[in-house]
């Protein structure tokens, strides 16, 4: 196995690099303030740095699984929710102990979960519509997706699209494992209901990566007790807990403030981001087709060359962007490319830009 | 698999138990006035709340590497220390990248281990001397130990037992997996040089957990950097890497504090309440069979009769301890168990132990 080529582009890039590559969302976005102010105050108390619960945080769980009841129309209880350490453990954890031998993926994918499903030496198949879902999907697989601002391609899936999904996954009795990390980064704040909240045999997975800050590696898994019990014993062997310190710092955030004001600041600040890489793109390389997105952190489009290529050549002058082979479960070739807008500002954006568009 | 006892006993502990179950240190001895004002040092900057390299932040390793060439007499560079989400998760990226099929260990082991390595489904098989070493190490084995103050049994190898463990494995051209997360907690202040130091195909393990606090879930896997390659992508596809603000807020504290100054008080109240547990367990029980430990936060020890039902009945009384059969790779029964004397009070001390002989 390769190492991830995000990962390895994060190894290289220096202060110089300008990176549209990684899912970095903008340091400048960080709650810093309200954090420091959770962080003074649950360290008032040992029990922020001693051993926990495997399940993870009580009250933390508590308050996630209020946000289903409310937000999600999706009515859940503390003991159908585990944190995880980041999202990417959870896509380890749920490989090793519900999937038997093979998984079906979106094209294209998410990398970390591609290599999390790789790494424990499961087959990957993949499927490019839900209409060719029933194709590939057999009696009894898992089944990997990403319903709302998928990564890397930015799409939602309709009401139609979501219900003939239901239809697959029930006439095949399968077990989903939903991705919504970007759930709560609509631009316009609506917030679309998962496939999970229809189908009992699912995993639904959340993160504090993108909506508070990725470095307290905090995620969420939300299934059932039955199935929950599988992954718990799991999590204890890799490794016993998720930092109490990252988890009494969110649980205290979200007791004292408005996430969801914080997060509307947060999207006003990446659209404009967002709308400005989309004018430059447009205007430096048209040739490069894309829709803007609905939210999220990336624009996802094709370039009319092979993107790998083109990737190489951009990182040699110091820019990085993602080209789409890796998010396939077979690396394939390909023309597409993923370039991220929240992490770089406005000036690196546009110098980012020009500089592709010289290389092309 | 099933759940590991002592986790479950986490779980069901409650305010009114006496805990000698959990390698739990003493958060009253954790430096928390000194971790409070490095939290808010380094949350001054938004740097401890983004994702990282997956090794791990620089100025951090390069502490640990400066430990290992001035404290352990092995040269080391920062290039050669991963970190890791807690010790725990170096078992299972090792066992995943370096261990074939089967894996050496002591008997007693430690149960994280066990379970990590049961998990990845490896086979197990035990020893209990070092000179019974060379029985069981085949060739291009992996063998697990802990040299220093082992977890359960307390015991520390000799110098001539080192030695031979180091020939057996020249011998064999096995894999060691050293896991040393007491190294810095022997009473009488010296640091034991670790086999590691001695044998290139080695991975030596530590961890924060026991010297500064575990909620951090902080340590480490020292390796030569071949080694390391292999296991640092499968970090990747665990968590991505383990928490900044941990890392960051560990480095600071370092660069800013006398850990081993820290230690020193640490060691000094753990000796105490050792003594006294020891004179607890001597007066009101005196068919429990023990060697008084030269450091860490363990009573290990033998009773007349099978410690599991021992340890049943005493939960049951609301008093944890851990009988042996759980460290022992093939769940055998035994008379033997583990206390804990880091975690609860001289008064909880004396009352769990009573309360134990009560049922005796």
């Amino acid at each position: 196995m390769k190492r991830s080529y995000i990962r390895e582009i994060l190894d290289c890039i220096n202060e110089d690099t300008i990176s549209f590559a990684g899912g970095l969302p903008s340091s400048n976005n960080f709650p810093l303030k309200e954090i420091q102010e959770a962080s003074k105050e649950v360290l008032k108390n040992e029990e922020a740095l001693q051993y926990m619960s495997s399940r993870g945080l009580l009250a933390l769980r508590e308050q996630i699984a209020l946000w289903y009841t409310k937000h999600l129309g999706f009515k859940t209880k503390a003991s159908e929710i585990l944190i995880t350490t980041g999202s990417q453990q959870a896509f380890d954890m749920i490989g090793k102990t519900c999937i038997k031998e093979e998984v079906i993926v979106q094209e294209p994918s998410y990398i970390g979960a591609l290599n999390a499903y790789k790494l424990l030496g499961l087959k990957l198949k993949g499927f490019k519509n839900i209409s060719s879902l029933k194709n590939v999907l057999k009696q009894n697989n898992a089944l990997y997706l990403m319903s709302t601002l998928q990564n890397p391609n930015t799409t939602s899936y309709n009401q139609k699209q979501k219900d003939e999904c239901l239809l697959h996954l029930k006439e095949s009795k399968s077990l989903l494992i939903e991705d919504d990390a970007y759930m709560f980064l609509r631009f316009d704040g609506k917030i679309n209901i998962p496939i999970s909240s229809f189908y009992e045999k699912s995993f639904h997975l959340g993160s504090f990566s993108k909506i508070i800050a990725p470095g307290l590696r905090v995620g969420w898994i939300r299934a059932n007790e039955s199935l929950l019990d599988k992954v718990i014993i799991v999590k204890e062997a890799l490794d016993l807990h998720t930092s109490s310190l990252s988890q009494h710092i969110i649980s205290s955030y979200l007791e004292n403030n408005d996430i969801f004001a914080h997060l509307e600041k947060t999207k006003k600040d990446y659209k404009n981001k967002m709308e400005f890489m989309a004018f430059c793109l447009n205007k430096y390389i048209p040739s490069f087709h894309f829709n803007k997105p609905d939210g999220g952190m990336f624009i996802y489009g094709s370039f009319e060359q092979d993107s790998y290529l083109i990737a190489k050549k951009a990182l040699e002058k110091n820019i990085a962007i993602v080209p789409a082979s890796v998010f396939y479960y077979d690396n394939r070739q390909s023309k597409e490319a993923r370039f991220n807008f929240s992490n770089a500002n406005i000036q690196e954006i546009e110098k980012g830009i020009k500089i592709i568009a010289s290389l092309l």
